[in-house]
């Protein structure tokens, strides 16, 4: 029987895509095509060349043959491919990763496709396939944690624009005499980022924001900047849903408190139901967990593959 | 000669589109296809009734057959059309408005397809056809006058998501020794719209934002709150330009205040030649002037008219 050969003969060359999910802290590395077969390795992030190396002796010593790599990388990146710094991540302040090329070193050493994107693009690509944003067309993936940063889905594709959204250092009210911290960020003090990620808590009290207990007053506090982040959020780009991931976000009873909070400062203004009555619904966790990032960039390798890649159209800077 | 037959023929019966700009302080109707050829006429924003007769009239007593309507309306509008409040003004606190249903006494009484958005959707629409963002797939039309909104352009088409945005209530940080003013946002109290309005500023300094000189610091503090707003919608939407519209930006001077403090604000985080080097042509006014939501309201009419309407893809209330 023919047929029985040739099964044979695909299951040995399988093929698969490959993931690079390139985070502040830690690099994801993944091969698979969706979550069950997804089989993952991850680095922590030290120098680009120590951590980029370890990602691509990872991919070497797959049997499968990888089709395709996306990775989704902290940021700001260049994503522009007609730009001098395309694939490059700009201007962290992440010692060591400004102006550094991400994109070249996986493409030479492996010799296929390599799609680009933002880590929270990535996530919400892959929450949109597999995971809690699944049939929606405006939806948002945040994640709080090292730094904070989203992705946003409008007419079910990810937003791009000119460079790509950091709502991360989106301005917010900041009671100084409730909350006298100056913020964490380099670049703006007090943004979102700089007043509630998972730096700001430990910076803020002194310790690891996870050894906090329930009941100590960090939690409102983080509770509301997270809040006046999301209704930022939800008055400018009108999500269907926010799913909160990240670090900061392993503490079950903090989607309580900023659900909540962001009821009352929405204060019933948009008249709809996700927004008044289903704020459980409305404000989620991912439904991939943490693997949201890596499984979209398989999302991210396929659109590549597909010819349909990110589109994006914006322009070189 | 038949064909002059015809062009006379054609001349009487000549198509057009009508279009409602529907604000809160006036209602601007028009007719025709472009901005060459737009006939408007405004009325007063009284009673619903009353402005909506006015308008009705002034469709009635054209010679031209009109082939569709766009209206361009105040918010926050219900913009689902399986929604049982589809075409309503929802929430205003504007008296008489709330809930008034602006689309079915217009279907009815004039009997052509009406299409219904945001003003200032409309007016992103038409300055991408016509004015400031013609070639952009990522621009924004914001409106500061007696409210605060905007329109976003994502890939080349208006944002709705599940609603549609309400920018004017972004949640900005306000120093209260430096302005002790609570803002006028019966919602909000301090929103954008509580804080930089004309009616805020008018409350603030006791006299309407016209007739203050350009030395006067409610300029300074206006360009902040704006440029606060601005730095928000572009880390969230990352647009290729921001168009600045409505009675308050009739002010010129009011321009270079808002570059310079958007420039200090980003801090050159986002490293792009826009955002940096050319705040002069990132942050602009209308090219249309005070005639784009009227004329993207022809936009709306027309996309109707070619079944590619707005592509409101959300969920009823």
């Amino acid at each position: 029987m023919p047929g029985k050969g040739n099964a044979g003969c695909l299951r040995i060359l399988k093929s698969m895509l490959g993931g690079i999910e390139a985070g502040g802290t830690k690099f994801v590395c993944g091969i698979g095509t969706n979550p069950e077969d997804l089989q993952t390795a991850q680095f922590p992030t030290s120098s680009p060349e120590i951590t980029v190396n370890s990602a691509l002796r990872f991919f070497r010593e797959q049997s499968s043959h990888i089709e395709a790599i996306g990775i989704g990388s902290f940021g700001p990146i260049d994503l522009h491919p007609e730009s001098p710094a395309y694939g490059h991540i700009t201007s962290t302040p992440k010692p060591g990763w400004a102006n550094y090329d991400l994109v070249s070193p996986v493409r030479k050493a492996l010799g296929v496709p390599v799609a680009f994107d933002t880590d929270v693009n990535a996530a919400i690509l892959g929450e949109a396939r597999w995971g809690a944003a699944q049939g929606l067309h405006d939806a948002i993936y945040l994640t709080i944690g090292t730094g904070i940063g989203g992705g946003a889905l409008v007419h079910g594709e990810v937003v791009h624009g000119l460079v790509h959204p950091e709502v991360g250092h989106l301005r917010l009210p900041h009671d100084l005499t409730r909350d006298p911290f100056p913020g964490t960020c380099p670049y703006h003090g007090d943004c979102l980022e700089g007043l509630a990620s998972g730096p700001a808590m430990q910076a803020r009290w002194g310790v690891p924001a996870g050894t906090l207990p329930e009941d100590h007053p960090a939690w409102e506090l983080e509770a509301h900047y997270l809040a006046l982040g999301l209704v930022n959020l939800a008055v400018t780009l009108s999500p269907q849903r926010i799913l909160l991931g990240g670090g900061v976000m392993q503490q079950p009873h903090l989607f309580r408190l900023i659900r909540i909070e962001v009821g009352r400062l929405l204060n019933k203004y948009i008249r709809h139901t996700e927004l008044i009555d289903r704020l459980d619904r409305f404000i989620q966790p991912p439904g991939l967990g943490s693997r949201a990032g890596i499984l979209g960039s398989l999302v991210l390798a396929e659109q590549t593959l597909a010819g349909s890649s990110p589109g994006f159209t914006g322009e070189p800077a």
